[in-house]
């Protein structure tokens, strides 16, 4: 692949698509140089993400996880429609399902994925959404933030590409804690990570990711 | 007690005193308003800490842990030490032992600590000192912290008072990080905490600590 060509860039969601629209407007501002945003995939039907798409003249498609009896059908579909329109990243934002080994490894070290807290803080099998801030807040931590990280077999255990602390207002309540750290940490981070994948800037040390 | 009393700090120490020193600092130039460091008490004998506080003005004993055959009978010595002062609020800043659950009852709410992580990331049994930095650059975490809570009977598991988040320089050392966490953090956090501790500005709700 030309070194000069922008990568191509599959967004996966589930969902209402915050953090599709804070890629897409990278994208329109220019801050998200080293690739495009070329195809959009849903793991369920009529979510806002894909009006999202359309209105930012971006293809979206609906790979329905229940119009397949299992996961490895549904994997196979998902492969084959981002193979076809030649996707080299993946960026995970808001993606629901947990993606297979195998599917991980057709895709190594360009799968990212953001999560709304300081991994290794309230991170893991169960903390996904809200349940992560309501979690953080039951603990009582002072700070939080997002991560960007390679997603691999692990959930939420892949090497950390960047992140960012939000200190969290004192009384806030799991939703405002929830919409705080999108504006203040996942929409900034997840633009600049895409970007640093796609400008080939990330060398993965074992657990340590080197920005170049 | 009068409430407009300045409470009596007692602040416990095995090292170099670098925390001691902030506290000492922020007495000296009126942000510790509500407390009065009254004695430093070191578990070594010899370490600088002890010529920190010399240096101050403030008292300075050494509980050698080494010439007690118990942990019990060094914590009766340590007691009698502070209530022969009438010590209000202990701190401790880089106490490297681990206290019972009958001492720490005898100052409930009282005790607070401050560790070099974002807890729960980084923290309990293990995680002391450089470790914790060298765990953290091991585990590839960009943003770490410090972290000051109540002690209770579980290491680094007490109520969360204050957090101060820290970005994580590229290349790094630990020793590096230690410092940076250090002077961007602990030495910040800690008279911060002492100070709503002495004016009965902390509100515990199970590990919820509400700042009034």
């Amino acid at each position: 692949m030309n070194i000069h060509t922008k990568k191509k860039i599959g967004v996966l969601v589930s969902g209402g698509g915050t953090n599709l629209q804070a890629l897409l407007d990278a994208e329109k501002r220019g801050d998200l140089k080293s690739g495009t945003i070329s195809v959009v995939i849903s793991s369920k039907p009529d979510v806002f993400a894909l009006e999202r798409a359309k209105k930012a003249g971006v293809e979206g498609i609906c790979v329905d996880r229940k119009s397949f009896k299992t996961k490895e059908n549904f994997e196979e579909a998902l492969h084959h429609t981002l193979t076809e329109r030649n996707v080299d990243v993946l960026v995970l934002a808001g993606f629901m399902l947990v993606l297979s080994d195998n599917f991980i490894k057709q895709y190594p070290d360009r799968i990212i994925n953001v999560h709304p807290a300081l991994i290794p803080s309230f991170c893991g099998d169960g903390f996904y959404g809200l349940k992560v801030h309501e979690r953080a807040l039951e603990y009582g931590v002072k700070v939080t933030g997002a991560t960007v990280h390679f997603v691999n077999e692990v959930t939420d255990g892949g090497a950390i590409i960047l992140q960012r602390a939000v200190d969290i207002p004192e009384g806030i309540s799991p939703q405002g804690l929830q919409q705080l750290v999108m504006e203040k940490a996942e929409h900034i981070l997840l633009p600049q990570a895409t970007e640093l994948l796609c400008a080939d800037r990330l060398q993965r040390d074992g657990r340590r990711v080197i920005i170049q």
